[in-house]
């Protein structure tokens, strides 16, 4: 038997509000998923103006990043032609996102949760994720 | 052309706080979703305690009641051995839900939405449905 | 943040290995799948003679009585038509199991893991998967 | 009629024995998937600290590796821009996996089985296999 630590509710609200705040700021509605540990989801929120589209991939985005312990941009990096996890994208049946927008939430080294966004462009999608973590961090 | 109403991410929220406040009430942690009209994710939250299966399947009770403008026990009715739907239950991939929990979202006899619970009994989930839709109409 | 816990790889091991004494016991040889509370798999196997559809249904019936805190056969005799929750069965893609053989694994009232049992009857799996967690607790 | 040869759950559980010691040895927790040589699952484990993604991904690199009787890494390099079978890695609803990791298990010049590892970079997954390949051969 095992103990894990993992977002509750709460974190999961304050992540989209850190969110919200952002992608209010750079004038960019978008969709907003946080997950936990497991990449089972706990919150979203499409902000009006928000892609249908990136409903899910909000969601898969903060599955990937929690489920794999890493940020969607690195699989982008890692996934170009002639990298090594090349082909990677269209795994778990294109569940496994390798466009930026998603980060794993972590807390004193373990990871206990992801965040995914989605309906701007990859940096903007980054950088709303980055300010949510951040603001999260300063509960 | 023409023009239609439908939920916006305030009406959402309000419609998340009117089922979690009663699912407080009876006891029992709920996976809430809300759509718009065309079944679309708006906003979604997992109770503390909420099923990790309810979140795929409040989804799309939310998704069903708002797309096929109809509650979902009414499925649940119709899709009786022998009854006129039957087999109606594993359409679009499974989405198509026939347990109760899931209820159209109306404004002026017009479906603007839909809302979808479980983790409950079907009676517990269509309860907390009610609620939030009672909640929502006293905005 | 909360803190859970969960079935780590010893356990999923042990729980394999009650299964499979038990099943060789019965002369039924089985598909053993083991999740952690999210419904994740941790450890699989395939008894010689198992059969190759009861791969994804042992895997799926533990996905389902962990991540729902149900057992399977439970869900079985609610899903009966008239039932409340008549229908269930094709939900999450299909990997809403109803069929007994699924057994949450439980630690102190929490749901620690899942167990999916598959090849036999549903009376077979479902012995099975009980001698398995019988094993497990007297760890 | 025709006789084929094919890993049993024994040469499965030393495939998998083989690829844990050589995961440990380099300090990285994999994910490890055996298949039989129609590409389905005899085994598999998730070692503490695997990753949830990469269940499924080393389950698919086994079937991969088996059923098409090729490292997943000689499709990685086949699949580049330009190259013959680029566009293959979303075949088969995404289950065709072009990232090293998963390789055939041979006896005697046939294919019997599969290996599938995922979660660390691809040449460590490659390496694992490697290694877990050749203590079963040592049997």
């Amino acid at each position: 038997m095992k103990t894990i630590r993992r977002l509750d509710l709460d974190d999961a609200r304050r992540l989209i509000a850190g969110a919200s705040t952002h992608a209010e700021e750079i004038g960019v509605p978008m969709c907003i998923a946080v997950t936990d540990e497991a990449g089972q989801l706990i919150a979203f929120e499409r902000m009006e103006g928000g892609k249908v589209t990136s409903t899910t991939i909000a969601i898969d985005k903060a599955f990937t990043a929690a489920a794999a312990k890493k940020a969607t941009h690195e699989y982008g990096h890692a996934s170009q032609p002639g990298a090594p996890v090349y082909g990677i994208n269209s795994a778990i049946g294109g569940r496994l996102m390798v466009v930026g927008g998603g980060l794993p939430v972590i807390f004193d080294a373990d990871v206990v949760g992801g965040i995914g966004i989605s309906s701007g462009t990859p940096a903007q999608d980054q950088a709303v994720a980055e300010a949510a973590v951040a603001y999260w961090e300063k509960r």
